[in-house]
């Protein structure tokens, strides 16, 4: 399982800057449009960029969020109904840009990268947001996101009063899909937990180093996600007309928790990066463990083999000299003594080397 | 034993920004109120908010100190009282935040995390700090804390000119609660200590390996936690009307602290990096061990059981030419002498080669 | 095969700065006129510098395109015709430069490297450009570019408007330049991908660490091109004469290519680091298997080899004590049998340890 | 022999600032005066603060060092006396400073560590140093300093026009703190060159391995206390009322040699991590010629023992095909040549693997 | 052979600053002046500081360049001469300084070190230059320098009118120098090219691993060269008096090749650390090879000699049920028969397990 986070840009290198085209495998768009002030909300799911017209100008908030890039023709309509730059709009079907913010005087334009919930963050999916003065224009690669809680806010009312300023707007989505990464970042952090009760077990063998080196890869491809991303939002939370001073109060708040995001970033490749140290570690140990089994039988037996073979020569016994131990009575049986103690010596000289230990002790360290 | 020092906020993440939701586990709140001026001293444990108007703007100081998170509504409630931002009090529920400052105009609210003297670092206690004009309200997760010497000092009133002003006395809890680092980084040099001696005895198996890993991340996490707190108090010594000048003064001192305490962090990480390192060559120098003591053995007994082998064969020896050693007078003695010089010789020979040492010597290096 | 991305500037060193002397190897150059406005193209293909003169100062934008350095009096005439810096045509024959951009007042020069599509990567051939206020002047080491789709935009007229700025030409012209990398990174990205197959297959021995050396060897020459490009655009996209506010939003384009890029191959040099280790950890993990194979080996035949030479000694039976088993009925099945119980128990030994698996599950990881 | 050149700061934590408590294992204090102009010098040891008051005010330059920091009472009155900050009296008694420096209006506070050539670098000693308008107050840790060159050109007179003033006294200390660090460089120069020479001979065991960890740790310990000092002295060499443009030209070379310490520091760091790398190289090679005799010896000798095995077993030979080969003549000797051949050829083989070298050849290599 | 690129300075570290004192081992100083402007050239070999007197301020430039720093009295001299400040002059006599630039108003002291082309890039040489309105003065170690070429063009004025201003003769030597590092860098790339091939091979121990080490401690010790020298000239390329912008140009070349110098070195750096990765992978795959020989050899003959022994027993074969193997016809051979299969099972299951491979592939890869 190869999650690519980041992938170089595939689409027809040698097309003119500013063309839209969908990427392979885009998605056909559902189209959802809430234009509300602080009494009224309509909500409707539209099938073309025409049926947006009529709201045009006429609420102080309108949010058009598109789910799939595959119609490049409905991408362009939006595109001059809203004023939207060309190359803006080329970074949004282009599904693999860096987080970036960029201001385009009557627009601000944002994209980053969400975890869709109904993927439960295998892929993450790129987010193009722009914000006008009075409308917010957001597109995603597929259905599925995490601005749900923010449109209940807008169908509660609730914190209407806020809600109904496009800049606020904008924030809230922003925050929401900030906050989209924290359930990823605990589902990282229990996979290193169990990653360091794996190594300390040692029972997964190469499999744990592979998984490692594949968690690895995806707090690497994580960071280079989210670290533009406070760039952005650094930039974000500068002066602009678009955006009010109340709403860069929450911006920077936004960025806080961007920044506690990389801070458990950090940690988490730190660790990783412990573990392969623990892994190499915990390897040379278990072999240090078989050497000593190996060594123990070897020295043990190794002399006694020895001894069984000088008796089993056949020397002329009728000469002199010539193993007259052969025939003395109980020399057998005297010989297995002998044979006994050096074996209980040898294993007393391994017992003090701290090569073996009585009873469990040793083998809880091993495991 | 998981000392998570770090990790992501789990609080409902669909809630409106600026919503108090008391943490899981939160403690019911023991609230204590000092006011004072130069000449006398208010001290209460209260029971609600209500008990704190009757000072308010009364005194030049006015100390309320909450521990315990467990009372979103008293929380609320203060806020609304002392004036304080609801993104800030949502901070100060919200507890695994980033150590910072944040300025807000009448009031500057500071968020961090303290050693809790009572549970003896094993979990940092985020504490939240808001300084206004004339009172200083602070938040902590659990009861304990290290600003006891604070309180004595109020009581004795030595140098209560000084502590009679709302910003020296937050300096003075921040100064505390930075020096409660210093005897959990004491803790941590023993820890390494010990480590260090461990590693070169070289009887802890894996475990001592766990332990520096443990070890890292705890540094990890308390360089996590105190480097943002250098940018923090370098922010709150620059330029505010709520902190004067000579309080400015104390607040570099402090900052001097934390740069030396991260100067002793990053040295205690260098040496557990070199541990592992050395934890390895250990390792490593062991198997050399183990691995020598085999090929003593087997490269003594191998050729001598060769040797009974040749002669425990069943040639026809009353043929020419086969084993005619076999019938020699003395034969047997004479193989004997053969296979001791032998064995002599390839004992002198691993003498010369370094791999077997008279006496201790080796023994010591090897322990 | 070695490619040498980066190497030290070989000509003759001691010559007066401003030398134009051709690299070792150069080719005799192709010249490629292109002249155009909104209306008219005038393309060929030249032979001498002076069919350039006609053209000079007569169109909106005049492209000469040089492909190869061999004549150096070519070069010279050129470099007077449009006012170029004898600096930058030393640049432009030391085929070593970094990636720059340096302003001379009347016009700017860029040296560069561009993947050669021709060549396939294997080398990156060097390209400096010059843009006056209605001139482009490139020169390339050799046959064979990335500019073709520039050229096919040209002739088409699609978008001459912009095409007909030499400011936009230049953007066109780096824009092509910059992406002409990514197929380059697409092909690091596979030989990872491969690698990391290999390294858990653990079939390639040697070479794959080879390989490994190799690919980051690569990743650091090209990083070591694109990285100066990144300062170098950033430089570009600041205020100047000669670059329209428009083309200055299309090189901030530009510039957010080679970021991602960069993203990309840091993100690739972190994934050969981990290939590293992963190598590193296989190896060990195999060397385990092959000593547990030998441990097992000599545990279970030692001892049995030990009991079937106490049974061989020569001991004279027929005096008390000495070796009665020889003369019992059937000791030589009950024998075999205590032999096969010592093996089984070893090997169940070895079973617990963990050492054995039943059937593929050992087999699994290993491979 | 563990050197703490960093650790925490110890003394009653609980003290409000500005407390001067006498660290732990102070000294009485040994303090001397010096008081000159262009021709006339004053110098005596004095017994008590009230000796200095006389000498106020009176010559150009005033120079009280106190050897010992157990008199609270004596540095307190000092510091009235001067005018002296508590909290720079209080750094002075907290021996566990970073070097810094700062600024109080009417004198300049610097503190850093020094080589106590009594002491001959196994402690570094922290040195308090105030620079005012007509005087230099220093306090040293313990008797002994390097500051007997500068005592020797005061009394000569030599360049005495320059000592004149208290600011070229205060560099003069400075640089000759700062060059009492380079015989202490000088040492960890020599001792990786031993160091670099005991890896390669490989005889030192662990023992080895500890001592490049132990030379680490003092190598991070000595860069922890010059890092800081050279952004301490590039602050003094900043615009102050104190220091004459003269003097500054002085400290900017005597920040060179701090700059030229950092570098050799880096270097010998490098050198350093260099040497585990070589040193688990060497124990892995050595590991590898254990393995190999292993190997050797168990090839030959194994194949050997086997067939020596055949001709001892007892199948009766007078049935037809059952070991005829023990009733031919010569078959002994025949089969000492066999065996002899086989042994041989397998001596030839690792021969040819490159394992076994003639003469000195591999033995240089191991050793 | 230990070059030591970089060493603390050995000087009488109490003389007071500003003192000559010539090095250990400093050589009796060659005079060399060259005096000229665009028609006419002096150009001798003096004896004495006196002979210099006649030309100052006679010509557009004059240059005095000193081979060897043993005569303090003439560098002195020289200095009062021209004006120079005493503390450069002691950094001329004081060989191991960093590299740097100075501003002393009527000249610029710059210091930095080169390769001296007679000593092949053995030990760096170090070079003091002094520019001033209409004079350079050079100071170097010991005869033999890379200005011969400036020397040459000087005689031949072909860019006389260049040469003619002593900027831009100071920038020729500058230029000379730093072009001098080229072939040191090219020397480094062949020997890491040398090592690659030799880690590959395998065939030189831990000589190999020396070399490594050594090789990086030369990469290192150049880049604490080449550094400081890439801020010295940046400073040196901003405005100054003597400096005219023309000469700001080349200036800025001239830290173009320094740059590229910097990024050759950081990349031969990171060849050099990949292979004592590939280096230690290496050994470990031999160790392997080592490993599986033994194992196979030890799974082979163990099993085999067991069964040898097992016929070799003395059992009493006239009683029921003991060894009646032993008196079948033909049990002999047809044991071989069964060993025969034994060892070629186990050969064909190390085969399967990727342990012995047909003829040269397995060869080739541990090789």
């Amino acid at each position: 399982m190869k999650s690519r986070i980041l992938r170089p840009r595939n689409p027809a290198l040698s097309a003119p800057p500013g063309t839209v085209t969908p990427p392979p495998g885009a998605v056909t768009p559902l189209i959802r449009l809430m234009a509300y002030d602080n009494d009224q909300l309509v909500e409707q799911v539209i099938q073309s960029a025409d049926e947006v017209r009529p709201h045009l100008n006429k609420w102080p908030v309108l949010w058009v969020d598109v789910d799939g890039l595959a119609d490049a023709h409905l991408i362009q309509e939006l595109g001059e109904m809203f004023g939207l730059h060309p190359l803006a709009l080329e970074d949004v079907v282009h599904t693999h840009q860096r987080s970036k913010v960029e201001d385009y005087d009557t627009n601000i334009f944002m994209v980053t990268r969400m975890v869709n919930p109904v993927e439960k963050g295998e892929k993450l999916e790129q987010v193009g947001l722009f914000l006008g003065k009075n409308f917010v224009v957001s597109f995603q690669e597929r259905p599925g996101d995490c601005f749900d809680p923010v449109r209940d806010r807008i169908r509660k009312g609730g914190r209407r009063t806020r809600l109904a300023n496009a800049d606020y707007l904008a924030y809230a989505l922003l925050d929401a899909l900030v906050d989209s990464y924290f359930p990823l970042l605990e589902l990282y952090g229990d996979t290193l937990d169990e990653l360091e009760d794996g190594v300390m077990e040692a029972t997964g063998g190469n499999a744990i180093m592979t998984q490692i080196h594949e968690t690895k890869r995806m707090l690497y491809g994580l960071r280079h996600v989210i670290w533009p991303l406070r760039d952005a939002l650094s930039l974000l939370s500068q002066e602009h007309d678009l955006i009010s001073d109340d709403t860069r109060f929450f911006l920077r708040d936004c960025q806080d928790h961007v920044m506690q995001q990389l801070d458990i970033l950090e940690n988490y490749r730190e660790r990783a990066a412990g573990l392969t140290d623990l892994h190499l570690s915990v390897i040379s140990m278990r072999m240090n463990e078989v050497m000593k089994v190996l060594t123990i039988i070897a020295t043990v037996f190794m002399p006694l083999t020895f001894i069984v073979g000088v008796y089993g020569m056949n020397f002329d016994t009728s000469l002199p000299g010539n193993m007259p131990e052969l025939h003395w009575p109980f020399a057998y049986p005297a010989l297995w003594g002998v044979m006994i103690v050096m074996a209980a010596g040898m294993m007393a000289f391994f017992y003090r080397m701290g090569w073996i230990s009585l009873g469990k002790k040793e083998g809880d360290d091993e495991t």
